[in-house]
């Protein structure tokens, strides 16, 4: 019998003391150039095998101070078929490092559709080769239904995050929409909640009363962070947002429950291409990833509230 | 100087009296056994071959009762590296018949990992080899904003269809939704119109006044589609949902102009898969899918409102 996804990762954050997850966005212009130099910039099989060269050294770099990477689908997809073959590499690299994996591709389809995208990022065996990765975030926009082939991989130790408020600022052009709800009146982002809280409660809750169906939400928007945390106790939150988008850390401290737990907090490119910054001092950029990480590890410990 | 999309499809639509998309949605399972037979189910390669080999002979057999092909992509993710190998290919015999290709991804992120995807989806040169499609189905639930990467294509011919109602039955979860907007009251659907409408308003409109964003509105929500083409006459419908989802010929006749033009219709599997039907007659899987196609573009046809 699997845990639940919540459960493993309430391990992981306990075990490492760290609420921090490490997203590879492989940005080819912010590659180290000795990854990059003397490849062509239509040579994508050179350039995937620069981006996964990047991205499996800085999960061996940041192993030690993060629970879970977060491999950005899109900056594979780019590069096309060898863009995917280094995906999965990753992906693998860093089970090796005992590290969950989250899968940021958004999808959102419906049917048999929709289940040709759960099969291959949380797919774990039976038919073709899949990502396998632990988690992976979801689109809700197509209604709660379009969710349902995940929802086996949930009994499997699997999770989802459903995006339900984003960083960027147009986030309230749908988002923030205020719609009724017999009598009361509620967000959009508030109803995908509500949506992620029926989807885990049909699943086994872990012993922390999580479900492994979570939300996204976006470090800045603090004050609906705080919010959500109040009304769903049973919600995971992703939360993307702090260093390169703009968040400080002590943004998100209303994301985490009373024992420290609730929350993950994703940095991406602070992390990642930490070697640019003005005071890395010379390190290298494993090193600079490396430190990167721990400082802000160290920096969301340090938010956290009391434990009661 | 390229033509706006919409003209380029306009064209289409004229040259073949057609508004007929056939969707390439390779399941495995139902892929001709002549294909498949031999491949062992883990194996990757093989079955990319197989889905492969069937776009590539479907488009062959439809490309004249067709004006686009759309492919699925979440088929192609499904297997991996060598299904994208197979998209691309895909999607290069499709040009070569000279037919538009609709790349539905469904993608929606934002900042640098939704011009990744735009990038991607539609890049036409210029740093890696990308997919390099004509037009990508897109999310909008991120907001206006996220959809920004895709719009210095618009001004390169390409074109997008921002998923508004969709053809499940729980598109109405939060599609539905009624909102607040100045006084008056819309659906979240509605909404999503309004962006399509603003973004297309934004770069050269078509001759015909249509912009090169669109819509995505299921066939199975005929009256929505109805009051949808009456209040937004600048965007271009992609109507999936007729076939093999339940929809007939009739329920799309609302999504239509004067002019017909107006409306794509979307048919996958009952093209696909006409072999399979209990009336294919002992037709070889290409002659049933070609003949499927031209019964469905006739079937369009018959149904659109006379020309004023």
């Amino acid at each position: 019998v699997t845990k639940p996804f919540s459960d493993r990762l309430a391990a992981a954050v306990r075990d490492k003391n760290s609420r921090l997850v490490v997203g590879l966005d492989p940005h080819l212009h912010l590659l180290p150039p000795e990854l990059t130099d003397g490849i062509s910039s239509d040579d994508r099989e050179g350039l995937a095998g620069a981006a996964k060269r990047f991205c499996v050294e800085i999960v061996t770099a940041v192993q030690e101070s993060t629970v879970a990477v977060k491999p950005q689908v899109a900056f594979f997809e780019r590069l096309g078929p060898p863009g995917y073959q280094a995906l999965e590499e990753v992906v693998e690299a860093a089970h090796g490092h005992g590290l969950l994996v989250i899968s940021d591709g958004k999808r959102g389809d419906i049917g048999s559709t929709a289940q040709a995208y759960a099969d291959y990022h949380l797919g774990d065996g039976g038919g073709p080769a899949a990502l396998g990765a632990d988690c992976a975030t979801v689109n809700p926009y197509l209604g709660e239904d379009s969710l349902q082939p995940y929802e086996s991989y949930l009994d499997r130790g699997r999770g989802i995050f459903l995006i339900a408020k984003t960083s960027n600022r147009g986030s309230g052009d749908l988002q923030d929409k205020i719609v009724g709800n017999g009598g009361a009146t509620t967000a959009i982002y508030t109803e995908v909640a509500r949506m992620a809280e029926r989807i885990g409660a049909r699943h086994e809750l872990g012993v922390s009363g999580y479900g492994s169906a979570g939300i996204v939400v976006g470090a800045t928007y603090p004050e609906q962070g705080r919010a959500l945390r109040e009304a769903f106790p049973s919600l995971i939150f992703l939360v993307p947002g702090i260093g390169a988008q703009g968040a400080a850390p002590e943004e998100i401290a209303g994301c985490f429950d009373g024992d420290g737990f609730g929350a993950l907090i994703n940095a991406s490119r602070s992390v990642l291409f930490a070697y640019r910054d003005d005071n890395a001092d010379g390190k290298s950029w494993r090193d600079a990833a490396c430190d990167a990480a721990v400082v802000l590890r160290d920096e969301i410990n340090a938010v956290l509230p009391p434990v009661a």
